[in-house]
């Protein structure tokens, strides 16, 4: 047997089959007022006239941002361009990845703009109060990319893996590319603060991409309730000409920017990611692109969202559902969690929103390690006990 | 509306569809395989000669205490007598639950010979390592029982909460069953430590029964490998033949007591499990059961069973097909793990094998809530503080 051969068998990741929660009447009624959302309703496209001119050309009405579509027309253009699965690329080519293969992928948090210092085990002998939240630095960065490049269980450093305080606004996307370049040579994901930043990283990887291959990978989410804002779809528009990879996630709070209800969260999501979705098919067919709806009920007494609820499980399951309908990737989250500490209900919280990503058969999975307080907060010893914990799931 | 009917809108228990990750074909070859081991190998049923005798009838063959026997047949005898739900009787008829019906019921933990004092919450400002594990007392186990009576998510007390360290051995099962009767109205489970014992606390109760309906649920588990015990078969027989409940659950270690496989501890545990059925439809036709397959990673380097694995979800998932596949309720095992205090990995182990008891649709979840150590104790912290969680997840 060849190292390849021998390779994939000691990995052993085989996919479990989808859990499909949902009937195919069930997936058809929420379609149904999806399209009356789209038809009806409309999204706005904040400030950017050509998301909205080019959406014409699949029969699209505007009156000035708010733009009112067919929703079966988008979902033909994205079933008929959009790729089933993508090469996302490392520094070589045995660290390339294929999101929508054999394999789940595995993603680091993405986004906190605090560190939790400490190891986040809560080891008995430590007193847990001690470990206060601070504000992250490049160095953090660099600690945290390379415990993502040791990680067996994560094939990707992320980005964006805490917020970088020490460093000019404008060279923060640089310096984080450099980290992911320097210190790994797996895939990593672009950046989105402006289209300036990513059009700047996607120089800096410099690799040329063919059909279905990407090196980077961008988080570009629609502002509920029925929103894109300038900056996304200028991201957008700039992520896809240049051929490189978009997810689009609906990333709703529950009863805050959309309906309190699943089966509500979940018809204006889909409303949102069809739009992003088309999009990225009109500007380049065949764009790689990885989608979901992500569902946080808002706590009305406290006014802020509430990470790794059974709603989120829930939103989950039917998400993959409908995202892998149009024949594309789907994006998981796992790890989220309202705790403040890596106790009990940080481990079960965020274990049941992994299973939830993992048995719906999710292709892409976000924040699986390091995740904490609500997403203000990385933890790097959390990163690391998640990262092994999903090593004895995996291995 | 009528109080009932606001009661079970309020209650919204309404079950996912159930997650079934084995085809009808891969179904099958485990079946070929236990079907194998029942006919060529055969089961022990050790010291208890009318067990053998009554399997006969059904074309049973024996020689000493090996029992062979088709598997096909014992399938079709369970299939046309056991029932696919029964009620399980309260003190009052609103406590009623019924096991296999609209609602997935939920039980504590059973069995441990110790408990963890402290709250099993590791706030920071207490050291965690200043709980130790206590032998346990009737007063503990008085106050498990307060708890699961006050739980809302939790419908029964269960049984064998704790041991009781300090009342004589023979009045054990005489005071656990006072304490569930004295402190809660809810359904509860049986004792199993002897026949007499059983037989005693049926008196106590002395509830009538009718078809379809049971007081006590009997957990009556197989020795594995292949082996029945005698105060086991004793046990089965006198709650069978008293119209009570009976769990008949294959419990294995896998790699010591079982194959180390998947597919291989659920051939075996099928095989045993379809034996102790098939006994109490013989013994009483339309005897309550419920029944799984539990199947833990046995350590070969510190020689002990390691709860709360991935492994284990798998088994339930694939454990709950067969069963459902007999037409009977299943059992489902939720909140165990190996930590020794409720921290992170006890929530992460004990939340991935909840989310797998719920998703597999188990009709009667054990260790629900309280379950530590492999087990070895009883955390009254956790138990309520998993029993508030999953409120979040039925209400």
């Amino acid at each position: 047997m060849n190292a390849d051969l021998i390779n994939k068998i000691l990995k052993k990741r085989t996919r479990q089959k989808a859990y499909s929660i949902l009937s195919g009447e069930e997936l058809a009624l929420i379609e149904k007022n999806t399209d009356a959302i789209l038809e009806n309703i409309g999204i706005d496209l904040h400030d950017d006239p050509i998301s909205i001119e080019i959406l014409k050309t699949l029969g699209a009405t505007s009156d000035g941002i708010r733009v009112k579509v067919c929703g079966k027309t988008l979902r033909e253009h994205i079933r008929t361009h959009a790729p089933s699965s993508f090469k996302w690329r490392g520094k070589t080519p045995n660290n390339d990845i294929v999101v929508g293969g054999d394999e789940q992928i595995f993603a680091p948090v993405y986004g906190p703009p605090e560190i939790h210092h400490g190891d986040g085990n809560l080891k008995p002998e430590k007193k847990a109060h001690s470990f206060k939240n601070t504000l992250s630095t490049l160095s953090d960065y660099r600690h945290l990319v390379s415990l993502c490049d040791a990680s067996k269980s994560l094939q990707t450093t992320g980005f964006m893996l805490c917020f970088l305080h020490d460093v000019e606004e404008k060279n923060r996307p640089i310096e984080m590319a450099k980290a992911h370049m320097e210190l790994s040579d797996k895939p990593f994901m672009g950046t989105v603060v402006s289209e300036e930043g990513l059009k700047s990283v996607i120089e800096m990887v410099g690799r040329k991409t063919s059909q279905s291959e990407c090196n980077l990978l961008h988080m570009i989410n629609p502002s509920p309730p029925l929103r894109y804002q300038q900056n996304s779809l200028k991201c957008l528009r700039a992520a896809a000409l240049s051929g490189e990879g978009v997810m689009i996630t609906s990333y709703s709070m529950m009863g805050a920017t959309s309906p309190v209800t699943i089966a509500g969260v979940i018809a204006q999501g889909y409303a949102e990611i069809l739009i992003g979705l088309a999009l990225t098919q009109l500007y380049k067919p065949g764009c790689p692109v990885v989608s979901s709806i992500f569902g946080i009920p808002f706590s009305m007494s406290s006014m802020i969202p509430t990470y790794g609820m059974p709603n989120t499980s829930l939103i989950q399951l039917i998400s993959s559902q409908l995202v892998h309908g149009l024949g594309i990737p789907v994006r998981g989250d796992a790890g989220v969690t309202s705790s403040k500490l890596d106790d009990a209900q940080a481990g079960y919280e965020g274990g049941m929103n992994l299973s939830a990503a993992m048995s719906s058969n999710a292709d892409f999975v976000i924040h699986t390690a390091g995740w904490l307080h609500n997403g203000i907060c990385t933890s790097p010893g959390k990163l690391i006990r998640e990262s092994e914990a999903l090593e004895g799931i995996l291995f």
